[in-house]
């Protein structure tokens, strides 16, 4: 094992102790701060998230609790349902890093006929603050479908996450979140 | 516009309120925690992590202060440099959802070539709690290396996610978290 790094990491390993040398001051801010991890966790759970680390699961939550939607587990279906039973397809982004949604890492004609089968709700961060949410009737997303649909049919390839622009949401979609006031 | 569903989104969207008419004790808990989500979003950005709810970003944070690593931004680079400048590939699980490593959407010879070129740290987490570190010197993960390689020369086509299974990891790996106290 003589190639073993001479690192806080491995010479931790073979004292078989933690190698918590250098961030003490910033752990212990974290040590802090988890009995609300804990419990936002908790309430996540509640709303059928299951880790709010992954997959933007605290942003879907803030979502939920926005929109009023019910999150959906199933991967195969759609992402959210309302009270009267109909379903939404969600899509987040970080307005700090991006400027479009992603969709999927494997789109094709199965996605495709989920996607067209509801209405889609988006929502735009800035960091982990939610800055606003569009409601989008699914029709006027059909030429993103139908130009990604023929790609499909070309190329008999999975595309890789085809992106919708967010300038594209802000101009067609009908804003739920923030609430105008004004207009009250 | 007369396809519009009746829901409380739409209805919200019209009248131009913000349709909070169910989980308003909900939002309330979530809203008397977030002061603290901000204050952990900070504490992230001060490791590179930039949004702490997607990549498992409140993951990696907690995994970084736990072994003292640098977590790197690059895409391209490996995830973490100890103090020597030595990197390291980071993985993370969940005990409660999956038993083995997931590595890469898109598995091809550039990623194994970044695989093979540092060794390897496995963190694995039940929910949102750490429970264990491992550390994987990178030669004892060639073999699952050399499958890849063989099924990507044989189809030339990029491998979804494959997988190296917990149980590989707790047999083969050097425990550096938590602690063994017993053996001081």
């Amino acid at each position: 094992m003589s190639r073993l790094p001479t690192t806080g990491l491995i010479v931790a390993a073979k004292k078989r102790r933690t190698p918590l040398f250098k961030f003490h001051v910033d752990k212990s801010q974290l040590d802090d701060l988890f009995p609300h991890l804990r419990e936002l966790q908790a309430l996540a759970v509640r709303h059928g998230i299951r880790d709010i680390f992954q997959d933007n699961g605290g942003k879907y939550l803030q979502l939920a609790l926005v929109t009023g939607l019910k999150l959906l587990a199933s991967r195969e279906g759609n992402d959210a349902v309302d009270e009267t039973g109909r379903e939404y397809e969600l899509k987040t982004l970080n307005v700090d890093v991006v400027t479009s949604f992603t969709t999927h890492h494997h789109l094709n004609p199965t996605i495709l006929k989920k996607y067209r089968r509801v209405d889609w709700v988006f929502a735009i961060y800035r960091g982990i603050e939610l800055e606003a949410v569009y409601y989008m009737p699914v029709e006027l997303l059909e030429p993103f479908f139908a130009k990604w649909e023929a790609k499909w049919l070309q190329d008999h390839k999975d595309i890789n996450n085809p992106k919708i622009p967010m300038k594209f949401v802000l101009e067609h979609g009908i804003k739920v979140f923030p609430a105008n006031e004004a207009a009250g």
